[in-house]
């Protein structure tokens, strides 16, 4: 067994307290979380009390990230303020990973992509790549369980009100990146729909600001052609009512049968029979810092390349481009 | 109580067979049959047996059209070939009820409107504006129970294939109008949603054939802006793997809640209580068939104008345009 990774946090809210500190403490024996960071020291100590072990916090980022005895960052910032703080991560040397999306822009990804230094590992946190159901129903369909897939569809009405994690988390409504949830949230579902359909070639779309509170679209339908010739269709509210939630999860209409995807089974039909297959799987972010240490210390193959990531804000780019153009578009290719 | 309506049905097929005789039969205090007419007098013949009283069968139209014993005329022929002769039927001067659509096209549409003898009723056919639970829903949604609609979807895998009613018709997938089965079965789940949620007034779409025996299209994804502001998505194959059915009806999120529209329910769901209502009616042609004999005998007002025919039509034909051209269409006007 090698030595835990020393990994240092950038980054102390709402998703480092529910999913990756739990995730890191899960995996103590790849990593030692040597510092937590955050804009300010009195966030980054707050969070202190849920490690096992010691763990210095700090807001000097630049000083993190001189220091020899720490081989890896984890940054984990509001989309609006991550890619500067990124950026310097990237220069330095040390293994990065990062949350999604990469950057709230195409133009803002690909120029971190080139302030990357070589020989170090990047990933793009995307916790859908790494949910067990979807990694499972990919492999399905690429078996050909339903034969081509020829339509695919997912709605999801999320409520979001006061109260809930990710509505109190005031730079999300803020207006002050492009697409709002629709970006934030969106490029979770891009994600799995190119896992399991592959790349998204043409979308057209049309998008709304159904609530005032939510700034600056919240409301999509989304329509897909994939390079596979199969069509879909992503249609989501980031602002339901309370209390009204909806997901149908990810449906396929394949030449052979249909597929339904949930978040912890795959079920499929073909004639007079359906199967349910429960898929149970360490929770996804785990499973990818797990990826990324197997990355670091045994040059394994992970999936959240930066390739990766920026496709999945193209799709979502290319959505509000043809939401304002009343045109289709053809996403940019990266992955 | 007023004498029955001596109508005469001029087509029939599997929906006379099916939906149009069962109905009138049932409305025997409402209406005598007096004539079926088909293009072989066999395939009129072959029906007769389904009435419980005696009933004429002929091949000639314009016969039947100029006897002075018949007061109305149901018209149910295939999509290529009604128009011609329901526009003989329109200029007769009789009362003339004739399936959906109106016509393949806006522009056949509009000619059968010019054809309109004034004085007689025409009621085009759309028996899902007569389904009691869309009814039910259009009269809650119109009384706020869920607030402002602000995103609603229908996601429908209609398998087709040998052995089913609706693929053994051989003209249904001929290729011998635009649109195909997108067209003969869109026009229904375009009227329903119209009839919940308003007019729609601008589409984009994609559309594919995705098996080489339902030309010339079959599978749809498009995407809806209502006048109302709320944005929607209808996405449909004609032509699913057998066994590979799956609808999620009507669903819509609102300002304050989620409804849910079945054929035979309407689900409500506010905060923590969800309300189920199990909406019970006659079968939606006899229903419409009821309404038609109620406008001819006491000028009641049904729901069957041509010009919500020709408006359904314009939608489906806006639709093709879209998935065609790759930019979002305006919706041409009638109703």
């Amino acid at each position: 067994m090698s030595e835990p990774i020393r990994i240092a946090m950038i980054g102390a809210g709402v998703f480092a307290r529910d999913a990756h500190i739990p995730a890191l403490v899960a995996l103590q024996d790849r990593y030692q979380v040597v510092a937590l960071a955050s804009r300010t020291l009195e966030s980054a100590q707050a969070r202190l009390d849920l490690f096992p072990y010691p763990v210095e916090a700090t807001n000097d980022i630049p000083g993190l990230l001189a220091r020899d005895d720490i081989e890896a960052i984890n940054v984990l910032l509001p989309i609006h303020v991550q890619a500067p703080i990124l950026a310097q991560a990237l220069r330095s040397g040390k293994h990065v990973i990062s949350e999604k999306p990469i950057a709230p822009t195409v133009a803002d990804g690909k120029a971190l992509i080139e302030q990357h230094t070589s020989g170090s590992l990047w990933m793009v946190g995307e916790n859908f790549r790494y949910q067990a159901a979807f990694m499972r129903a990919a492999e399905m369909l690429a078996d050909g369980v339903i034969g081509r897939p020829v339509l695919a569809n997912w709605t999801m009405y999320s409520p979001l009100n006061p109260g809930d994690t990710y509505y109190d988390t005031p730079w999300r409504r803020s207006g002050d990146f492009p697409g709002g949830y629709l970006m934030d949230g969106g490029v979770h579902w891009v994600a799995a729909f190119r896992l399991i359909l592959g790349e998204i070639s043409r979308v057209n779309a049309f998008a709304t600001l159904s609530r005032d509170d939510v700034p600056p679209v919240n409301t999509l339908v989304a329509n897909f052609t994939f390079d596979s010739g199969c069509i879909g269709n992503y249609s989501a509210i980031f602002g339901a009512a309370p209390g009204a939630n909806y997901s149908t999860g990810l449906t396929i209409s394949g030449s052979e049968g249909l597929m339904q995807v949930g978040f912890d089974q795959v079920t499929v039909t073909r004639g007079d029979e359906t199967r349910t297959i429960k898929v149970s799987g360490v929770r996804n972010v785990q499973a990818e810092l797990a990826a990324f240490a197997d990355s670091i210390r045994n040059g394994a193959v992970h999936r959240g390349t930066p390739q990766q990531g920026l496709q999945d804000v193209a799709v979502v780019e290319a959505l509000l481009q043809s939401a304002d153009s009343g045109q289709s578009v053809d996403v940019e290719r990266f992955a």
